[in-house]
């Protein structure tokens, strides 16, 4: 048995593994681990991105959050997310049409034939994959979108651009009147300032920012932001959409969770409203 | 610069370190480490107890869920703890009487020279410390506690009696008629039946069992669980108590966490309550 370590400049999590595979793209190193605790694992240059046992919990938050807030979320364009699970809890919802953004094809490939589970939601018909910058991609779109979902890695490399002014920009033109933008905003113990700068980026563009948390083990710290940005809805869960949860087969997000979600810590509120 | 590594079968969790002392006492070996990312930590064993930069989110949610929802808590007793950060928390409260049950003195007496941030209040008049295991210690208490905290560490070696159908017997007998019994409970993601085998030799005892969860970065999955039973009260936060919580000077816990941090996951409640 061997061990796995994704390493910042302070901390380290470890997993202990099977096996380990490691492929190359024209973008990143890709690897899949077979990790006793947390099942198959995919690493994109060398961070942890998705795990078999925990992933559940990010896609949904990801997505249910806004997709139970708008009234009639249709038409949605998922950018990054080539493991699939955003997606596949897209799908859940009746009349929805796709658009996955994804830049390496390789990364679809590899979750396709590694995480059926995760990715099989990828081969329906009313998924559109297309395989391209998203920060590229949206420039060309007005007025389209329901519901945007940035399911981005890392703000380097690659995915820095799709947490830059301009793209958030794009976004909001992208988005119809009554879109929503939802975005993985990194975590708020290790990176509350990065989230306080999406913040005001986002408040220059859109009159209603919204953060909430969920637990994620095997993201470091072990919380995770995501940030919900609007010209016109706030997170609501309305009656039909309370009824419509029930039927989604969660096994992280009910209705209490919804609303928790958005409980600010003091610690947080502190920098990200300056309250004192 | 070194890095310290907690690992278990599966998992593991480094932090870099500027310094690392050990110690050993009579119960366990104690080591101080100077981490970058978290401050100052205190290890057990092995196992990272508290650290100087999450502490804060550990020892406000053990504490004040009990005392704010019991109507006049005054005499509380805590059982471990001796790193001072539950006591420091429950000598916010006016008029309170805290004795401190820590078996190992060699921990008092490191925190006290290591962490005066955590530990000052153990010096306070009105706090009396005992050394003495806990689970021995409740055995002559009658009718005698208004809230009992369990601040222990994992359930092996010495920790594993504060565990025990009989521990929690003792507990509801030194506990007043009204009191509240609250523990750390571990990793729902990491030990979910141990919550669950806690949960129901808790119900054998006491009509009212509550789960509620906080992140806690440096202790394993990230997530972390309390358990609060009481023969007459559930957790509540009265008007009154509600403008006490204000002036506690929390940095992690409010209102609104108050309430967020009882909604349970469907994972978890299929766990806990069976159901579907």
């Amino acid at each position: 048995m061997k061990w796995f370590s994704e390493k910042n400049d302070t901390f380290a999590l470890s997993l202990k593994i099977r096996s380990r595979k490691k492929y190359k793209s024209s973008f990143q190193k890709i690897e899949i681990l077979d990790s006793i605790q947390y099942g198959k694992v995919l690493v994109l240059d060398g961070i942890i991105q998705t795990t078999e046992n925990d992933e559940f919990i990010y896609h949904e938050m990801l997505t249910h959050i806004p997709m139970l807030s708008h009234p009639n979320a249709t038409n949605i364009l998922v950018i990054g997310g080539g493991d699939g699970g955003a997606v596949r809890e897209l799908s859940k919802y009746p009349s929805v049409k796709i658009t996955l953004v994804e830049i390496d094809p390789k990364v679809i490939k590899i979750a396709k034939k590694e995480f059926p589970n995760i990715s099989h939601a990828l081969n329906n018909k009313n998924v559109t994959i297309i395989n391209d910058d998203g920060s590229n991609f949206i420039k060309q779109k007005y007025n389209e979108y329901d519901v945007m979902i940035i399911d981005s890695s890392d703000p380097i490399s690659h995915s820095a651009n799709l947490f830059s002014t301009q793209f958030y920009k794009d976004a909001k033109n992208a988005l119809k009147k009554n879109g929503i933008l939802n975005l993985q905003s990194e975590s708020p113990i290790a990176n509350i300032n990065f989230i306080k700068s999406i913040r005001n980026t986002l408040l220059s563009l859109f009159p209603i920012v919204k953060h909430y948390f969920a637990p994620i083990p095997t993201y470091p710290t072990g919380l995770w932001s995501f940030t919900f940005a609007s010209l016109q809805h706030e997170p609501n869960l309305s009656p039909e959409k309370r009824d419509l949860l029930t039927i989604l087969n969660t096994k992280y997000l009910n209705e209490e969770i919804f609303h928790a979600c958005f409980a600010l810590p003091n610690f947080i509120k502190k920098v990200l409203y300056n309250a004192s």
